[in-house]
C-alpha cells in the first residue's frame, strides 16, 4: 500500500499516528536547518517535516524540486502553537518524515502549477494535464462529477432508463454539418457521428422504453464560435405520454435537484414561465438574465407628436424602445456613448438615441427635442424607473433589430458596471415559440425554429398553411443567468402532421424518406404521444463552477479552430490507413469555391 | 395529463378508482358480447373492458388492433372471481373503459411483439424499435442501466470522479485499426475515435486526479468477429498510489456491488487468484469457467514406457494432457469422436486420442495399447476422476496446441451436455501474465500481451534483455463465467523505463515520439504510481442478463459487417460534403491489395 491517508485528510486527533502519504511537493522551504515542504494531493495539502538529525534522509530530501512525485512515511505531530496555519485544513498538524520515496521527477512546469497564473490559454491547453492539475480546475471536475451524479440520481428515482444511443450512425444532416467517418468494411460509404440522439430517443418512445435519458455526446462541424465545442454533452431526456407540462415539472426539479446537490442552491418552484414574445418585448432576448434589475420599455403608443421624428417614423412600421439603465448616469462619458454608438450600428440600427434623467429630469441627448407633453408621458411610463443618475438608450426600428440593441447593451452593460446580484440564480422557462422563423435561403421562406419534429400548438395548426410564421410550437427553453441550459419540444407523433411540416419545410416526400425514411418507417407501428427537453451539460456545469468558459469543464477541449493542442489531432495519418479506406486526400477541390 | 396510472401498477386496492391509462394494445378477444383488451407499457398489462352498452364507444374499441397506442379513461373494478388471473400481477382487477382515445395506430407488425418469436436476427435488428418494444428486450436494458447506476454509486462512493475524454481525438493505431474522422478546417488532417481512454485517463493521473473512472464508449475498425462490435462501452478506471492488489481489491468490491443490486447474487470475496500459467494447464485458457466440473489433467510425468509410442513421443518436446468428461461415454457416439477428431485438427492437433472409463475400467479407444502399469499410474493420476461413464480426451503435443483443443473441448461439452450449474457465477482473477508474446511479424519477434504502458513485474525486469519472454506482467484479467469481463495493468511511471520497453518492441524512439509524443512529455512533469483496469461493460451486462449475444444488450447494434440495419448506416453521402472536407472516394486503389 503506497498510502494510508491522503494529504488532505490529517487533524489533531491523528496526532502520534504513523502514515505513508504520496503527492506532489508544491513548496519546499528550509528554514533555520529543517526542511518544510508542502505535499499536495486532489484532497489537500499537509506539511512535511525533514530534520536534519537523519542526515541521509535530510540530503535526499534537499533534492527535491517543485511537482516531483514522493511517498512519504512519517509521524503526525501537532505543531507548535505559533506554527499553526489557521488557512489550512491540515494546519495544526505536520508529518515528521522517516522515510522518503521518490516516485518520479518533475522538469520545471512551462507555468507555475497554482490557482493564479498568467499563462496563455494555448500554454495551458498543451500542457493541460499540468493545468488540469491545478486545484481550482480540479473543482470544476468535480462539480462536473457531482452534476452528472446529481441527473442520474434524480431521473433514475423518476423512472427513467439511461439507455445508450449509437455513435455511428447514418447522416442525417440537418442545421449543422455532421463529422463523417468512412467505412472500411463499405468503401464510399460513411458514417456520421451524432449531432444529438434526436432520431434514436424519438425511435425508443416508439419502442416502448417510456422514459430515457443519457448523458449523450453530440458532435457538431460547425465554424466555432467563441464558446462551442465540436464534441460537446447533452443531459438528453424523453418521455412518452406527456404534455410540455409534464417536461417543464420534471425538468424544474431536475434543475433544482442539481442545483441543490452541487451547489447547496435552493430553486424556488414553479419556476416562471415567460412567453417568447414577453421576452423579446422586456429583455430583447430569449434568455434572459432576470438578475439584472433593468428591463427594456416599449413606447411606440406615445411618440406620436414627441417632437423627435426619428420617433415619429419609426413608429409606423416598427418600435420605439427605452432601456433605463440606472446609477450609471455619472460614469458614462461621451466616449462611452461613441463607442455604444458604433456598436449599435454594428448590431444593424442605424444609431443609437440616449438622453439622461437628472436630478432636474430629463437631460442631454435627444431630450432637447422633446414636448413637454411627450416628456410627462414617459415619465409616466418610466414609473419608478424615472430616477435620477439613469443613463437611457432608445432603439427606434423594427422590433428584432431594436431587441438585438437594446437587450445586448442590456447584459453588456450590466456586466460592465457589474449592476447584477451573483449570490443569485436567475431561472425561467421561455415558452410559446414560433414553430418556424423566416429564411431567406429556403424555399418557402421559413426555417424550424426548433426542430422539424416540433409539434405545433394544437390551436394553431390551421394556420399552419396560411400563416405559418404565426404558429406556435410546444417548445421551451431553460434559461439559468441569461444562458439557455436546455431546450426541448413535444414531438410530432402523427405520420401525417409531420409529413406536413416537411413539406411546409420544402422537404419532399422523396427527401424526407432518405433522409428520415427509418423514423417514418417507425411511426407507422404504433408511436405513442412523446416529447422531451436536452440540457447543455457542459455549459451547465460551467454556470454551477461559477466559470466563464466550457473550456474549463472539459477535459481536453478543442481551440476555436478545433484543434486538441495536447495531443495535436487532428494530425496526418499513414497512407495505409487511407487506402484500407478507400479514400483519398483531394484539398484543391475545397479550394474551388 | 395523459396518463394517471401505468398499465403494470393497478392491484385490489385501486378498485373503484378512475384512472387515465395509456399503452400498446397486446391483446384482444370479443367474448360473449364485451370486448376485452390487453394494455401493455413498459410497466406491466392490465385487462380493459369495453361493454356493448356505450355503443359509440364499443364501435371505436371495436376498431382497435395489435400494437395501436390509445389512452383509455376508466374504473379499476374488481374481477369475478372465476375471471382472475394469477399469472399477471393487476390479474385481480380490469379498468371499465368509459373513455377512448387513439394516439396512433399500427401496421401489421413484420413479427409479433412477443417475447417469443422466431424472426430472423436481421429482420429484428431492421425494425429493432419493434425488437426493443418486446419486455424480453426491456428487461435487458432495465438491467443495463441498473448496472451502470450501481457502477456510478459505488465508484462515486469510494471518491472516483468520473470524468469525460474526448472522443476526437489523435490517430495513435496500436492493435487495432482506428476509425478515422476527416477535419474540414485542416483539409488532409484527421482525428480519430479513440480505441479505449488509455493515453487520456493516464493523463488524468499526471493531472493528480487520483481515482477516475468514466462509462466510455470505444472504437475499433476491426473485422468484426461474432461478438464483436465497432463501438462498445467499457467501465474504463484508473488509481493512483495504487499496487496491483490495490486495483483487484476495488474490483472485487466493485463486481461484487454490482451483482447484488442487479440481479441479488452474493459473490463470496476475496475471488481466487489464479496465475496464467496454472490457467491454461489446468483449464487450457486464460478464462477459465470454474463451474464445469472437470478440468485438464497433466501426465506427460507418467507416459515413459505406457506403450502408446504416440505419447512418448510427444512428452519428449511438448505436454501430454488428458481431458477426463464425466458421465457422457455412453451418449458421445462414433460419429461424434469423429467431429470432435476433425474439430481438433482444425485447432491444430494432429488427431484426437481417445478412451473411456467403464464398469471394467480402462476401455475402447487407444487404451487397448497401454500396458498395466501405466494404466495403474494414470488411474492414481485421475483419483476421484476415475468413474465410470467418463469420456477420456488426449491432447499429447505443444502446450498450446492441447491447451486450445482440451480447453476448447472442455467448454464446448459442458455446453452441449449442459454439464454445468448455471444458477452459480464462477469469478476469479487470472494473474501473473506473461509482458510479451511471440510475434513473428514484428521486428523482435514479441508484441505486448497487454499494451505498451503495462509495467513489468519488478523481480522480471533484469530478465527484460536475455528473456523477454519469460517476463511477467503488473497485468489482471476478471473472468466470470468463463468471459474475460476486465482487465487491468500496473502503468510504467518512469520515461526510461517506457523508453526501454518501446525499444524491445522495435518502436524507435522517433516512432514513439510521433505516436506518444504527449503522453512522454507529460511523463516529464511529475507521474504518480498508477494503475486501472477496464471492463466490457457489454459483456458483463449480457452475463447478468443471462444472453448469449453482446447484440442483445445494446440498443442499435451493428451486423458482423458493421451495418445498421435500421436506419441504413454506413450510407453515401453528398458529394458536397466530401468536397468540404477535402477527401475523394477511391475506391480502385483500395482493390489492389
Amino acid at each position: 500500500m503506497l498510502r494510508t491517508h491522503t494529504c488532505g485528510e490529517l487533524r489533531r486527533e491523528h496526532a502520534g499516528v504513523q502514515v505513508r502519504l504520496a503527492g506532489w511537493l508544491q513548496h519546499r522551504r528550509d528554514f533555520g536547518g529543517v526542511l518544510f515542504i508542502v505535499l499536495r494531493d486532489r484532497y489537500g495539502e499537509v506539511q512535511v517535516t525533514f530534520r536534519p538529525e537523519n542526515k541521509e534522509l535530510f540530503d535526499l530530501a534537499y533534492t527535491l524540486r517543485g511537482q516531483d512525485v514522493i511517498g512519504v512515511f512519517g509521524t503526525v505531530v501537532m505543531r507548535p502553537p505559533d506554527a499553526i496555519n489557521p488557512r489550512m485544513a491540515t494546519g495544526e498538524i505536520e508529518v515528521v518524515a522517516e522515510e522518503l520515496k521518490i516516485f518520479s521527477r518533475s522538469d520545471v512546469p512551462p507555468f507555475p502549477v497554482e490557482d493564479e497564473i498568467t499563462a496563455m490559454e494555448d500554454t495551458r491547453l498543451k500542457y493541460r494535464y499540468l493545468d488540469l492539475r491545478r486545484p481550482v480546475m480540479q473543482k470544476n471536475f468535480i462539480v462536473r462529477h457531482r452534476a452528472a451524479m446529481a441527473t442520474r440520481e434524480f431521473l433514475n428515482g423518476e423512472n427513467f432508463l439511461e439507455i445508450e444511443t449509437p455513435y455511428l450512425v447514418r447522416s442525417t444532416p440537418e442545421g449543422a454539418r455532421d463529422f463523417l467517418v468512412p467505412s472500411r468494411n463499405f468503401s464510399g460509404k460513411f458514417y456520421a457521428l451524432p449531432q444529438s440522439p434526436q432520431l434514436y430517443k424519438q425511435l425508443f418512445m416508439v419502442a416502448g422504453m417510456d422514459r430515457y435519458f443519457s448523458l449523450a455526446r453530440c458532435f457538431r462541424d460547425e465554424d466555432l464560435r467563441a464558446d462551442r465545442q465540436p464534441e460537446f454533452t447533452q443531459i438528453d431526456i424523453e418521455m412518452s405520454f406527456v404534455e410540455q407540462d409534464d417536461v417543464i415539472d420534471l425538468a424544474e426539479r431536475l434543475t433544482a435537484h442539481i442545483m441543490f446537490k452541487v451547489v447547496g442552491y435552493s430553486l424556488k418552484l414553479p419556476l416562471p414561465r415567460m412567453s417568447y414574445d414577453e421576452a423579446m418585448r422586456r429583455f430583447g432576448t430569449d434568455k434572459p438574465d432576470t438578475r439584472i434589475p433593468f428591463e427594456i420599455i416599449d413606447i411606440t403608443d406615445i411618440v406620436d407628436g414627441c417632437g423627435f421624428g426619428v420617433f415619429e417614423n419609426a413608429a409606423k412600421n416598427g418600435v420605439v424602445r427605452v432601456l433605463p439603465v440606472p446609477d450609471i448616469a455619472d460614469k458614462v462619458s461621451r466616449k462611452k456613448i461613441d463607442q455604444l454608438t458604433k456598436l449599435a450600428q454594428e448590431w444593424g440600427a442605424k444609431g443609437l438615441a440616449t438622453a439622461k434623467i437628472s436630478e432636474n429630469g430629463f437631460e442631454g441627448g435627444i431630450s432637447k427635442f422633446w414636448t413637454d407633453d411627450f416628456k410627462e408621458k414617459f415619465c409616466e411610463k418610466l414609473g419608478d424607473k424615472f430616477f435620477p443618475n439613469t443613463i437611457l438608450l432608445f432603439g427606434a426600428d423594427k422590433p428584432d433589430i431594436v431587441s438585438k440593441v437594446l437587450g445586448g447593451m442590456r447584459t453588456m452593460l450590466a456586466d460592465e458596471f457589474d449592476i447584477i446580484n451573483r449570490s443569485e440564480h436567475s431561472a425561467l422557462f421561455v415558452v410559446d415559440f414560433p414553430l418556424f422563423e423566416p429564411d431567406e435561403d429556403s424555399e418557402r421562406g421559413i426555417t424550424p425554429s426548433h426542430h422539424p419534429f416540433t409539434m405545433p400548438v394544437e390551436d394553431d395548426i390551421p394556420l399552419l398553411d396560411e400563416n405559418p410564421l404565426a404558429v406556435r410550437a410546444n417548445a421551451y427553453d431553460l434559461v439559468l443567468d441569461g444562458y439557455e441550459i436546455a431546450g426541448g419540444s413535444i414531438r410530432i407523433h402523427k405520420p401525417e402532421l409531420q409529413r406536413k411540416i416537411f413539406n411546409l419545410l420544402g422537404i419532399s416526400d422523396d427527401e424526407a424518406q432518405k433522409k428520415f425514411g427509418f423514423l417514418l418507417e417507425a411511426f407507422r407501428y404504433g408511436v405513442p404521444p412523446h416529447g422531451g427537453i436536452a440540457y447543455g451539460f457542459d455549459r451547465l456545469v460551467m454556470i454551477l463552477a461559477g466559470r466563464k468558459s466550457i473550456r474549463d469543464v472539459i477535459a481536453f477541449p478543442k481551440t476555436t479552430a478545433g484543434q486538441s493542442l495536447m495531443d495535436g489531432a487532428p494530425s496526418e495519418v499513414d497512407a495505409e490507413q487511407l487506402r484500407e479506406l478507400g479514400i483519398k486526400i483531394d484539398i484543391q477541390n475545397t479550394d474551388d469555391k
